[in-house]
């Protein structure tokens, strides 16, 4: 059986060399386009890139000639990795062109009709997309969230599904590679740590888990009640971001009640076998000194979230500490997979 | 004027090894005498230790002849960066033969007639000093903080004077050097985060700043009423502990108020102009990325705490992030400043 | 077709640990039995072992029983990570009582009848196992070499085979986990580099290729006539041997004619498609920047050696960089290879 | 008495901000005036400057207005920190307005008239001067070498005078402020090691140090006979380049006596007691694992270069281990001797 033809937005960039190596040997799916800035334009991939990942470029992709994002595309699914700085309107034009624009940027994650999802917390957000498709005329726009927002909803959602999450208080400890490439200066974190991060990503992480939390109802998002502080920091990790996470409860529940909830968490994912599914969407793991970037980041391909030193809390009810692969599960990873549930449920067009 | 003769005990450890660095030019205090285990002892200082700060072992000290802990010492005024396994034993035999312990080990700091002493936030507790002198025949033990606890501690005490803290939650990143050496082995943390800290790291956090924070009344320590949660992390990052902060008050306060309150915040060794005291305890960084390890540990010599970030919160008042050099203000350098304190006040045997 | 039961000794250690993660699904042999140190003895393996590779130890080993390697063996063949300090003796008696030792411990690889074997190499030197089973009475022990060694080795075995090495100057920049774990604390990289490797690491660099590149004929070893300087270095990278080599040659050669040898060589583990044999053992980059650990150290699982920068030299002949995966190519993955070329032979027991 | 006013060109870089930092508190040179960019142009120093050094700018420079390389200066005395894109045609024009020009730049470093200098290595090579400046009509340009050149030729030197350096490899493990700022990525250096520098630096290292340990004789600099191959490397170390070095010489010497020949050189700063001249300009240490950067790099405030390792080579005669800070007595300190070498000698303008 073929597989689908996709093309990829932003190819040359760091999130965009995460498609390519996740796609390599997709069963599904297909790279047959690359598209990047006027810079890299007419030139072949493996000319255009300056590869980051480790070994070389995908044989069936060194070869292609990158586009310019206004070139008419035969693919009618585009990946998009494209800076926030140019996504919010090619995004859009693509999407009135007819295209799905399965996308990580940030520009439209937060429009009205505009689905960010993570499958397996909310599936039911897809909803949206009758009315978007209304709006545009046939194509549409789905997104994924920030990365540090996919491994938070990740290890909030059972807890919010089984006792509620009131409020939230998390604390990053965020790995290099979410600031792209070249990205932080190699000064700043030899033997150092900087607490902050530029591009609204406090914002981001206090806003989008609310948003992925609530419900579609009435044509509308309604955003979760809870409340969300975050205070982010850069550290020397190239892959994985960690998170300190205090949680308050409608319903106070136990470590135990609290890790039997999030090792069981399934989803439409599970469900479907979708191929970049993990078995286990949250690994719930046991070592007081777990989970570790370098140890746990890459579990089920970089697809699962682990959590671990689940504990009670004088202040909140709950804490502990998250790590999602930032690059994989919190980015083209979860586009894929958002892409990969569209195909399941027949919405590709 | 001659100086006074001081003694090291756990002289070729990590704490040791700052207390010999800081005291090799002191105004004061001389270092005639240094203690280590038993097998160190006998050897000259030189041979038995294996000097981890740059540079050499200041010249004065590298001939001395180690002796062991039980040795009789000619110095009344003795600081000590012993091992816990061994500090509680050997600290209190000495005070009770007449000598001034000034500790940086955990075993006696919530004792009840011994100060857990940061010049600048409870010069009142050495009121303690008399009881505990009594108790033992002569001699006394004052001790410093845990090192997170000393920048912890230093950045609530002006919040708590003008606003009142109700609750802190802290998530610390803490520095190698907290671990001693060999400490934390160089596979755990390239790439890579800890999410723990042995030794009731968290507990101490959570406890010892509401003794430092209370007052000694009555005959008695009460602890400041105040709730804290903290979560540890290892990073790699050799000195410098930074921590993100949440603060609840009981009087609201902007963060200029807080800015304004923190900045001018000084104390008795200011006042007093104690050889190692900050011109300003605290340092309200601007940048909006500050403070930093690499960049503000060593601020007025390591003495000082940075402060920057200082912003409202969604769910409690106020965050911030504050810095600690943790070997210098908190370990070493904060013992040492405590021992100027009590000479200052006449109360060296 | 069943597979063939091994046992591993020094199976908590780190190159026991990297021995079970890629026996975990090896098509030919099967991990029936761990071994350790007597206080890891007769523990199940997860829990006598703190494992430091990604993820969690495979599931058919879990839940073995720790033996000590004083234990009687039911596998012939066994795989050694002991420790130099106990190697030497345990791995003697071992061959003695009949079992091939296939061992990455340096304390036999000089031996004048054991095999110090990369089989791209120098497969002949198998030739030695006859009058080492006649010694022991049917048993023997076969070495890898040193995880540096293998790097060298393996690239200056087509060089020597195309155009002679007279001589070779290397300085490597070692990977953290060639140490073990605990190993190097983390208070000696971070921020830094040791210029020293103990245990006579370069001893063992400048001795170890002589025996590879040399002969077995007339029942003895005869070493290769080279001279060979080493000078090494621990930097902070967890896996990845770095080597700047310059190579003076007895035919002198371009950088096209030394790269196209080292890109077309082959040996034995190709022409059999051994499981764990490279396609290309030796990778050659082109990029100006390459070979980096992070990048290229995974090459064909770990398994190919990585050269590049092959530039004239104004001293030597030529000068390049080489790669090697420390603890798959150049340890554990080293003696996998060997015990596969034993069995293709037919000289397993 | 009054302080010599001088300005820094490129007083916005790495370079300049280290040139700001030493000279803070300078007997001899007070900061009055800074140069940039035509961005930086206008702006009051304190808000042109991104200060990447610890703390903060020093006060005196902080609220000078930052002027262009065009601009007029008062000061005779320029030191230059200019990026090598423009600082060729800049530094000449200085020159010829009459300015003592002391650089860090590379552009006029192999300048027929220009000297090269390292104080205590060719203080004769300032007669050269005589000749530029009847060239340029009065001013003057004096540069320093590469900030690897420096410790490599400091080491060399003693060894050249006393047993004749006739060839010399070296393979450095340079630190990332010699790439400036932001300079390497981040992701590049974490858990990795980059075998490359641009812009010609193994070039620089083979040549530079040859005219420094030439002579300047009949008008012209004749360079020493010597050969050098340079193979580079940046490492995840801040500051500080670690060089293996293997030397050929002319009269055979053991480890002690070239021990013996480096712990005893000195030259005209410490005979003139020069305000930045080390004491020692060269430490042998004698530590089996010495020396390190983060530990050795301050050694005299970053003006001593490091010697460790010296021992006998199978292929060169002797082999050693320097450690050269890198933007102190490699970039910034150097130029800085270079001006109180000047002005010591009466030949300020």
């Amino acid at each position: 059986m073929s597989r689908i033809p996709v093309a990829i937005l932003g190819a040359t960039g760091a999130v965009g060399q995460r498609f390519l190596q996740l796609l390599a040997e997709h069963p599904l799916f297909e790279v047959v386009e690359v598209a990047a800035s006027d810079r890299s334009a007419g030139k072949a991939y493996r000319e255009a890139c300056v590869w980051r990942l480790p070994g070389a470029p995908p044989a069936g992709v060194a070869g292609l000639t990158v586009s310019t994002t206004e070139a008419p595309f035969r693919s009618r699914l585009l990946f998009s990795g494209l800076d926030s700085s140019v996504a919010g309107e090619v995004e859009a034009a693509l999407a009135a062109k007819g295209h799905a624009v399965v996308s990580n940027s940030r520009n439209h994650r937060m429009d009205p009709d505009v689905p960010l999802l993570i499958p397996e917390v909310n599936a039911d957000h897809l909803d949206a997309l009758g009315a978007q498709r209304r709006r545009t005329g046939g194509g549409y726009i789905v997104t994924n969230p920030n990365c540090s927002v996919v491994g938070l909803a990740m290890a909030l959602a059972p807890l919010h599904r089984a006792f509620g999450v009131e409020a939230a208080a998390v604390v990053t400890l965020q790995a290099l590679s979410g600031a792209g490439y070249p990205g932080v200066a190699s000064l700043d974190v030899v033997d150092n740590v900087i607490p902050f991060i530029g591009g609204g990503e406090e914002e981001k992480i206090e806003s989008e888990p609310r948003k992925i939390l609530g419900h579609f109802e009435d044509g509308g998002f309604v955003a979760a009640a809870m409340t969300i502080s975050a205070s982010v920091h850069r550290v020397a990790v190239s892959d994985g971001h960690t998170m300190a996470i205090l949680v308050r409860l409608a319903k106070p529940a136990s470590p135990g009640d609290a890790a039997a909830a999030l090792a069981s968490f399934r989803g439409e994912p599970q469900e479907r076998r979708l191929p970049s599914a993990p078995e286990r969407p949250i690994h719930v793991l046991d070592a007081a000194d777990r989970p570790q970037p370098r140890l746990d980041r890459d579990r089920e391909n970089g697809m699962a979230v682990s959590v671990g030193r689940i504990r009670p809390d004088g202040l909140f009810h709950l804490r502990l500490e998250a790590l999602v692969h930032n690059t994989i599960r919190g980015a083209a990873g979860a586009a894929i997979l958002n892409a990969e549930l569209l195909q399941a449920r027949g919405l590709l067009p």
